[in-house]
């Protein structure tokens, strides 16, 4: 069994990261960190892995999280970059859940998280781990910046079209929607259940994080600037996200489906649809799928793309151990086949 | 008082009509039909009412009907139609929350609604229930086509800026979502809570309903064929509708709070919430406000409106009592200014 | 009309508490205090009071506050007990909707609220605000202690059994259950929307403190010590409140719902419905109604009472209202007869 | 690999079976049956089965189901009566996840579910499949009564306290809540997400099927008639299903963890938790544990236990499957040790 350290355990992608490895037949969850909580027992913090995770918290120190071979962290922003280095140099493969290895402008990090980047020159090293693009070089890298959860369904959406020209690259809006597992277990007003409950919302309309970071990696793709509007929305409900990608044709196409399958041929976790279908979020729920239909609207030359995922499985914990197994050397898929829970 | 007859008392919007009219100071609900459950008491059937309604549900035949002054259908399609002229001929006033007589286009109508219109020399006359653009029409009216949650949400966001040709009308997208309320009490598996909550997803890609009445509407509004891809989607909770639309900009604009605020100074229900705002549908739940609130996205030259309302109220029951209000001389507020329920 | 003071206005008893006066006729909430948020708009705070309420949280200070003549505390414990005798020595009524002043024994309100009461010797002089048992008492009050949220749905489920002795007063058994509003605003993990939603669990089953103030109730109405085993829990809603309440029947009976009917007709807000009836939450929603039905388990000699209220209306803010217009010498109903939102 | 035929696949129960045996290493759907939906894709059906479940749904005949070892019916009351004996002619072990073979007394069953029992003579062989009291008779069983999702909470509960004489077996309140998902998929207007969401009620507090199953067994262990009070309300959420339950001690008890954790100690599905804990329904979603703690009322010389299972796993189609592991004599838990779903 290969080792695991899951650092900052308390939290829902944390939380979902050890409960993805209790069905993982390699990877053993050895250390969960808390700072908060060092000392408390996983079990009785988590009651859902009873029986299942016999672990107390232990304090994330170096030592203490470089006896692990594959570390996980699911931290607030600006934690894992002052830990990764000296992990590396001992030998741990790193993989981020947070934002801090993610944008390649470092200028831009800065202005959109607020601080100092705390080691720059590991930044160039990270591989962004998403990998229905990045697969080869994800499996020779030590550290990986790990997606976020818009980023993976708005990008997965658009990957076909952008590769192969048919879109208008400045043409792209994504209207995205998110359950509230997406914003963490931090304690804010926001998140307590009467404001989320029946309640919808846009948020952060004027500039979200995820913007540049869904803007770099289309950049990369289309090998020119996008234009990209993109509008994330609050969901009254835990898991679960969809962007509808709006974009304009560049050739009259009329259907969209095979172009797509072709795409991903290879990559188990992408589901295409028929055209016209309707994917719903519940259909990839606990697992690491993500499901996408097209529609072409004909009448106004446009394609009309709908992305699904499970914002704490391919959009956080699924995709991170997806890219833990590349990285380890083991098959893409191990550990991550459960069938989604649904209803 | 003014006598009032809601048929198909049975529905959300016929027991939301009874609701709001409970605090209305001139209307009365004196006859509530119901073909399937007549006879039975409306307090047992919807216990909300208890104390508030003392009446039990009648069949819904021209003299029982036609003892009131103010008829709203809450039917099912189809139904309004076959009784309409009758109403009218003796004098009532009828104000049909279905889509009977919002499409002027009859073979349009036809083929949206499955069926052959039962009165066409009727449609012509009825008068499209959207106060902040027909007002003074409506107050002439005997017959009422009362529009769709979703044409309202849309038509309010959009009118300034087709009105005063600030957005390229070929340009539309609206993203819409909608609590479960909007698709009615008939009984079908999709509306089941185990296929609702937890979920998202988008339906009708293909062709919704409201598409070519919102078209209609949009076209008399900018003097031009608008160009508009629609997709609703189903949210996990019961009233409340967003409509997220965008639109490219025609000139250089960088604020519209101004240009809403003065276009609806005279409308009490529709609210203008500074640039840049979220308007949450909890904001308007049980009330007949419509919230909306506009952002520039200056790098694309796109406008992007946010509006909302509850389904069941601005787009249904309350916009009824609205138009019932115009078309019986009362003012237009009247017995609809309740606070909405939130938190 | 009268002027009111709502304190701690940033909850959620105090947002309902102002949500309900926009209806009052008698009533107008003249100040909002909040210490964290002073200066910000109401409106701003509570977007669904835009348009309802026009004033700014001010400090809660005496001098401000005293300048309405009635005053509701919708504040956390603790905070009322050090600024009630300055209020009602300015002449003002005070309504205190959290537990300062429920308790007679000021031994076990320490021991149950963790601190020393600030001013024990008002205490006696505060009403216990349970109109349906108090009205005349609370009528003459300057301070009234607004009850519990439970022990409202408790104790107005059981005062006909134990008025009449036609249950063993040893042998009551109450299974509540409240939605999370129940538990205020204040942030704490418990009330995170991933914590409430989809989950159900008993909470604080050793101890609550609404036990010794239903407790003191009960034996004030049953004339003897009462034993009761209350267990309350939390549901995955927002608003509602349920108690299913168990006792042994001391004699043979067969009917109940005239008993209640009768201890209950001249007070306008306990609907009893037909034996045997299951009432439920939503037909409460947003309303000062409790709704009550009864049901006799012959092969057990034992009675259930089913008892709903909406928590945050009888059981807290609707309450106060009927409290405050007693003691203002209004119909008791004044201003609280909407009907509820449901569905 | 053992063949399985899922008989009702497209009801939640029968759903659930599927999803848990994609994970199953011995058992294997071959065959899943639908009277309406025959010819049609079970993962065009239910699209979180994409990619696991490569079947069509095919006609609920003899013939087609006897191909499969193993039959699960998933059906409605009275239609595993019906082919039952047939397939068990034909070698096939049936576990009937109904209520056809859970009632001993032949007129009980009759009065309660409303016909005639089609196979009278098969009842008596029928073992009622609670494993944690009926495990080595269950083994020998050709067909297996699966135990109601009450019955099974409410009866692991209570089970130690009986066989140990613990409790006055003439005192048992059991106050019961589950998630909707309970009364199926079936179409009916209660379980509209409207009329679930947001709301709480007790339902057939008069008499519940459930009642004499549980009366049954207890009965059974208790070697005296017990006397039950037994009311069931209703969730707003769909999986999950706590009993709180009341009952007089006989003596004097402080702690009951031990008792418990002695009696459960071969049974891997029974979690005991320290005394006073507060299991939550959210612990075992998607799971097949039950969480049971005990807290003892020394006021009051009673106990409450608290019982939590997924009444879809535990409650049905897990317990359904353990059952089917024993009765083809393999571990009780294979495929059966996924992690909770949580949050």
């Amino acid at each position: 069994m290969i080792s695991v350290c899951v650092v900052g355990a308390t939290g829902y992608t944390g939380s979902e990261v050890m409960r993805l490895l209790t069905n993982h037949p390699e990877f053993e969850v050895k250390i969960a960190t808390s700072r908060a909580d060092t000392g408390k027992s996983v079990a009785e913090f988590w009651p859902a892995l009873r029986g299942h995770i016999d672990l107390a918290f232990s304090a994330p120190e170096i030592d203490n999280m470089a006896q692990a071979e594959v570390i996980f962290f699911a931290t607030p922003n600006g934690t894992a970059m002052t830990q990764a280095p000296e992990l590396l140099n001992r030998g741990c493969k790193v993989i981020d859940l947070s934002a801090d290895f993610r944008l390649n402008d470092l200028d831009s990090w800065s202005e959109w998280y607020g601080q100092t980047h705390a080691c720059p020159e590991l930044v160039p090293t990270a591989v962004y781990g998403l990998p229905e693009l990045y697969r080869d070089t994800i499996k020779q890298a030590s550290i990986v910046a790990n997606p976020g959860c818009y980023p993976t369904a708005v990008v997965l959406g658009l990957l076909p079209l952008l590769e192969l020209g048919l879109i208008d690259p400045k043409s792209i809006i994504a209207d995205t929607k998110s359950g509230v597992s997406g914003a963490g277990r931090g304690l804010n007003t926001g998140k307590l259940y009467g404001e989320v409950s029946e309640d919808f919302k846009a948020y952060a309309v004027s500039g979200h994080r995820h913007h540049p970071e869904i803007v770099q990696v289309l950049d990369d793709v289309a090998k020119t600037p996008v234009g990209l509007t993109f509008v994330p929305h609050l969901l009254p409900m835990f898991r679960g996200m969809q962007a509808t990608i709006y974009a304009n044709l560049t050739s009259d196409i009329d259907a969209l489906e095979a172009i797509f399958k072709e795409r991903y041929q290879d990559h188990p976790f992408v589901d295409i649809l028929p055209d016209g279908s309707c994917p719903e979020t519940a259909s990839v729920k606990a697992s690491n799928y993500c499901r996408i239909a097209c529609q072409i609207d004909a009448s106004n030359n446009r394609v009309i793309v709908l992305s699904v995922i499970d914002n704490l499985v391919k959009g956080a914990a699924g995709q991170a151990i997806q890219n833990a197994n590349l990285m380890s050397g083991l098959s893409e898929n191990t550990g991550l086949l459960g069938a989604p829970v649904c209803p």
